[in-house]
C-alpha cells in the first residue's frame, strides 16, 4: 500500500509555497512512489527535468532544499542519493532557539521521566535475541569512555537508543536525541560524578532487560533518573554560581 | 545565561561539512548570541557578509539552508526575518518516508496511549485561568466542524495542542503533530464514524480540565484513545478491502 500521507500534507500548511518548494514536494512524491529507500540514487537532473516538466535551476533549488533537511545527499562527480535517517534533522523541535533553557532542561526531564521507565519496561519485554546480544556491546563502549576519561554522550546515546530498539516500535528510538538533549546542556560540569554511578546502574539495567524482567527495567530506569535529576540540580547551582 | 548547546552540537555530527552549511551555522550562532525571536530582523546581506568575513554567494546560499529548516523566513523587498516556530520542521522525524506505515499507525497509537493521558492528567493539575478560557473556544472550533460536515482535523490538532500547553511544559505541545500523525492517514475513513463520539468525549475532557480532576481527565483521554484505537482497527480492515 502506498503512503497516503504525503499529498494530505498539503493541507497543513496552507502558505504561499516558493517554485522551488513545490518541485522539492514533487521529488518527494516521487521518493515516496518509486519506494526509494536510503544510499538509493536519485533520477539524474536531465530525467527530473523531464519527468516534473520544470527548469534545470528549479531542480538545483530543490535539491538543495531536500539536502538541506536531510532528505538527500550529494555525492560529489557521483550523484544525488537518499539520505540516511531521511527527513530527520538534527534538532527537529528547534530548542537550540529557545529561551529560558534552564527551564527547558527540566520540561525534559519530566518527559524523559514519563518516557523512559515505560520503554525500558517495554524493552524488556519485547527483546529479540540480536537484541540482547547487541545492548551489552553498548554497555562496555559506555563503560570504556568513562574509565579512559573521554566524553560518553554519543555512546550513552547509543546505549539508550539501543534500549529503545529492543520495544520494536520505530518511533520510540527516534526520541531518544530528544529526551536526552539537554544531558548536553550540563555534561562538562556533571561528566566526572556520573561515571561510576553510570557504569553501575547500566549494568543493571542490561541485567534487567536480559532476564525479561519488565517491572525491574523500568524501576532500574527511573533511579538511574533519580540519581541524573538530583545530579543536573547541582550542577545548575554550581553553574550560577561561577557565572555569577 | 546563553543557550551553550549549538557550540556542542557538532560533536554531534563531525562530517565533513560544505561552506554554506559552515555558513548556516554561523548564522545560527549569531541569532542564539543576539537572542533574536521570531519577527526579529537578520542583519542584512552586507552587514553579514562583514561579520561573518564570507563571500554574499555563501550568505545567500546559508539563508537558503535556513529557510529550508524553517529557520528563517524572506520576505521579498522587506528582509528576512526569523521564523515563526524557529527550527521545527513540518515531519520532524520523516514519517512519510517511512515503509510499513500501516505498522507506524500503531507504533504512533501506542506512544499516543502512553504519552495523552499523562498529559491530560497534568493539564487538570496546571492549567491557568487564561488556559481553561482558551480551552472551550478550541472544542467549539472541533464541533462546528464536525456539524457542517468540514475536516476537523486541523481543530482536533490544535484542540490538542491546547491541552498540552496547559502542563506550563513547552516541549509537550509540539509532540501533538507527532502522536496525531497517523490520524491523517485514516481521516478520510473515519471523518464520519469519529464525529459524534469525538463532540461528546472532547466536552468531558474539557470539564475534567476545568474542574481541575487529573484523573478524571486521565482516564477520559484514555476512553477517547480506546475508541480512536477501535475505529483505526475497522478503518484500516475497510482500506485492505477496498484495495484488496
Amino acid at each position: 500500500m502506498k503512503n497516503p500521507v504525503i499529498g494530505q500534507m498539503k493541507n497543513v500548511k496552507p502558505s504561499t509555497q516558493s517554485l522551488p518548494e513545490m518541485v522539492a514536494e514533487q521529488i518527494n512524491q516521487l521518493i515516496i512512489d518509486r519506494q526509494l529507500k536510503k544510499g538509493d540514487k536519485l533520477p539524474t537532473e536531465v530525467e527530473l527535468i523531464q519527468q516534473l516538466n520544470v527548469s534545470r535551476g528549479s531542480v538545483r533549488e530543490a535539491v538543495k532544499l531536500l539536502v538541506a533537511r536531510n532528505v538527500l545527499v550529494i555525492q560529489r562527480g557521483v550523484g544525488t542519493f537518499i539520505a540516511d535517517d531521511t527527513g530527520i534533522v538534527e534538532d527537529p523541535f528547534g530548542f537550540a532557539y529557545m529561551d529560558a533553557w534552564e527551564r527547558l532542561v527540566w520540561e525534559l526531564m519530566a518527559l524523559r521521566e514519563h518516557l523512559a521507565p515505560w520503554i525500558a519496561g517495554l524493552a524488556a519485554t519485547l527483546a529479540t535475541p540480536e537484541d540482547t546480544d547487541e545492548l551489552p556491546l553498548w554497555q562496555r563502549k559506555v563503560e570504556d569512555d568513562i574509565r579512559s576519561g573521554v566524553d560518553h554522550i554519543t555512546d550513552d546515546q547509543g546505549f539508550h537508543t539501543c534500549i529503545a530498539k529492543c520495544t520494536q516500535n520505530r518511533v520510540l528510538p527516534m526520541l531518544i536525541p530528544v529526551i536526552t538533549y539537554s544531558i548536553r546542556l550540563f555534561v562538562k560540569v556533571t561528566h566526572g560524578a556520573l561515571g561510576q554511578e553510570t557504569i553501575e546502574t547500566h549494568a543493571r539495567i542490561v541485567d534487567a532487560i536480559e532476564a525479561h524482567d519488565s517491572e525491574r527495567a523500568s524501576a532500574e530506569m527511573l533511579e538511574h533518573l533519580r540519581f541524573n535529576r538530583e545530579l543536573l540540580s547541582s550542577a545548575i547551582a554550581a553553574e550560577k554560581k561561577t557565572i555569577g
